[in-house]
């Protein structure tokens, strides 16, 4: 059976490692900044010195090609991200591209001939220093003008990331792939979750990416002595947050499983020791992978919000800020994925993907699937993430077999 | 039956509320700032317009005194202060040293003789603008130097506030008066609150002015990706910190009214949306009349602190701010007052006082009390504060009688 070249490619795992690479075994690579720059010039050498197409799209994604003996052919994408947060790991996103590259390179050694091209894509700032999914957004053409606008590192450091790369924002907008030439789309990707690792299971198919709903909720209440002012009589904005806090947390473990909560900021006004809080604002982001539940879950907590308000004598503002649709996987590439895992003698499950990826853009266009390897204690964004050789050695193979789809090897 | 004279009474209270008089109907007369300054000139003039004998002290406290025949007589003294917090009301503080002068004219007017001296005190800064309590705590010898350090408005103001005054730390620190000669302490004030006012009751006898302990409660989790940390796996600082809230609530209004708990102020870092919080701060402050009970809400609330950090697989710090002890009134000057509510036809109550006020410090040294009139709707600290002039001629009448203690009038 044909197996990737595991020398080879741990030897590139470690190259790509080193640049950017921090003191404590981490590597800090902000989208396009001075060690993604040396990063992408590497993995075009790996590209060219291979005898691969190597092709940059208007969005800064990179791309690695073997073709196809037909020009005509579609092609089948094969992506993830060179770029990490500051002070992350050397695995998020890097494995990806790194073990679509040896998939390629064994094809390749091996004179494999498919009837698709095979494009391995090193998507622009998936991590959001700059925006967030830029590259692989760009390329299913989910942006508009507006969308570059405000943007997550303000606009001035996109401009100037983007320049650097000589390209503009008019180049990221005409990045659009033309989709009727698409096969699909594979990702691979480290779990960021300890559910593999706490089933012993070796790959875990993604069956969705979760969609993600944020909120700011403000319990407004009435400033007062906290002294004078009788409890029975308080309107006081932080029982109401509170009560939100640890109701929403009971609902969505009793009613919403897998689908989880989180209130990652508070603020409360006047903010002093002695005066009872007229308000407490607080940031709700709740994720579901099924459309229907998110729904449901939104409903939910918001009939929640005004249940506490009224309980506590409050009035309720609410406020949307950001809205991601969940993104099922293909079933057809989900089995193709699973036939991969057998042929490889390996274990999978199936689960969903409870963090954003260049996949969940890629899905709205072409059928796409995702898997992901163990992480070691689901440490990420952080430089103490880890996944074991033989672990990103599976992420390999499998992706060479996902490739060969049963048709070869 | 000798009664003051409501004219000439609702008169000083108009022009002390012009001094520093704002726009919206209440005034702001921070402690030696101009504005206080000038109501100090104006307190000045009216006693020593009336006959009176005026003092300062070296703490800026002034005194309109009644003398007794017997140069060797005792004091009993009648306090509260002219100071506001920026943008009160016109009664908080004032109407209690106004209704002490109403009624040392009422006395002088009928030339009444009384076997102890009476002396009507401003107090300098009751409402901490620069310190808190300043003029009582030097009164009562409660203060050291390492006391006008860190002080709440700034060392600097507290120095810039005091040479206006012409007085400076040393002076405040000898201000303290000689207790073998004091008679008593008697002081009338707003309630702030609506207890006078619900129950339909003309006077409030305060049998403690409340103890307030303060502590910061950080509660300490691990931050984590709020999709991909499995909600069973999660330790959410937010999750502590809510259950504290929720059933500190429950604890103290169950098991130790009528103290009173707030969390007046909360920070929850990182602070994003989609990180799991790892600490969350939470500000707590409660108060209790009573000490034995005062120690037990301690007790209660730290333990409930531990149990709910543990209960979420998180770590607990407690930090101490700030701890005031209760001050029981005197039972003799309870029944005083008490008499002369009876005296005035009118109705009387028991009740603890929730705020802070300068007879927490004169009972430490001497047999004090302290009654309020209703304060409408409990509004305080705030241009709509507001107690009909039927219940301010009330506070006069009653210091007038409580003074002549059933001696006389």
């Amino acid at each position: 059976m044909l197996q990737i070249d595991r020398e080879r490619f741990l030897r590139l795992m470690n190259e790509q490692a080193n640049i950017g690479a921090t003191a404590d075994g981490g590597l800090s690579r902000p989208a396009l900044s001075e060690a993604d720059m040396v990063v992408r010039a590497w993995f075009a050498a790996q590209a060219q010195d291979a005898g691969l197409i190597y092709r940059v799209d208007g969005a800064g994604n990179q791309s690695a090609i073997l073709p196809a003996a037909d020009d005509d052919a579609k092609t089948l994408l094969i992506g993830s991200h060179l770029d990490s947060v500051p002070n992350g790991g050397r695995y998020d996103g890097a494995l990806g591209v790194v073990a679509g590259l040896e998939a390629l390179l064994t094809l390749k050694d091996h004179e494999v001939s498919l009837p698709f091209h095979v494009e391995v894509i090193n998507f622009t700032d998936e991590e959001g220093c700059l925006r967030g999914l830029l590259g692989s957004s760009a390329a299913a053409g989910l942006l508009d003008e507006r969308s570059l606008e405000n943007v997550r590192g303000g606009r001035d450091a996109l401009l100037t990331g983007l320049a650097r790369a000589g390209i503009s924002t008019d180049s990221v907008l005409a990045a659009r792939r033309d989709v009727s030439k698409l096969h699909g789309y594979i990702e691979v990707h480290v779990e960021q979750g300890t559910r593999l690792e706490d089933a012993g299971i070796d790959i875990g198919v993604v069956t969705s990416i979760v969609g993600v709903r944020s909120f700011w909720l403000t319990f407004e209440g009435e400033a007062a002595h906290a002294g004078t002012r009788p409890m029975p009589q308080r309107k006081d904005a932080m029982w109401g947050a509170s009560a939100m806090v640890q109701r929403a947390r009971q609902l969505v473990m009793g009613e919403y499983d897998p689908g989880v909560v989180n209130f990652g900021a508070v603020h409360a006004a006047p903010g002093a020791f002695n005066i009872v809080p007229a308000t407490v604002r607080l940031a709700l982001e709740f994720r579901h992978g099924e459309a229907a539940r998110l729904d449901a879950m939104e409903d939910a907590l918001l009939k929640l919000a005004r249940d506490v308000a009224g309980e506590f004598d409050l009035n309720l503002h609410v406020e949307a800020v950001d809205r991601i649709a969940p993104a099922p996987m293909d079933e057809g590439m989900m089995q193709r994925v699973e036939a991969a895992v057998q042929r490889c003698s390996l274990k999978s499950t199936r689960l969903m993907s409870f963090a954003g990826h260049d996949a969940q853009c890629m899905a709205q266009v072409t059928p796409s699937v995702m898997y992901f390897v163990p992480s070691v204690g689901g440490i990420s964004h952080n430089p103490a993430e880890y996944t074991s050789d033989d672990d990103c050695i599976n992420a390999a193979n499998v992706m060479l077999h996902a490739i060969l789809g049963g048709t070869n090897g």
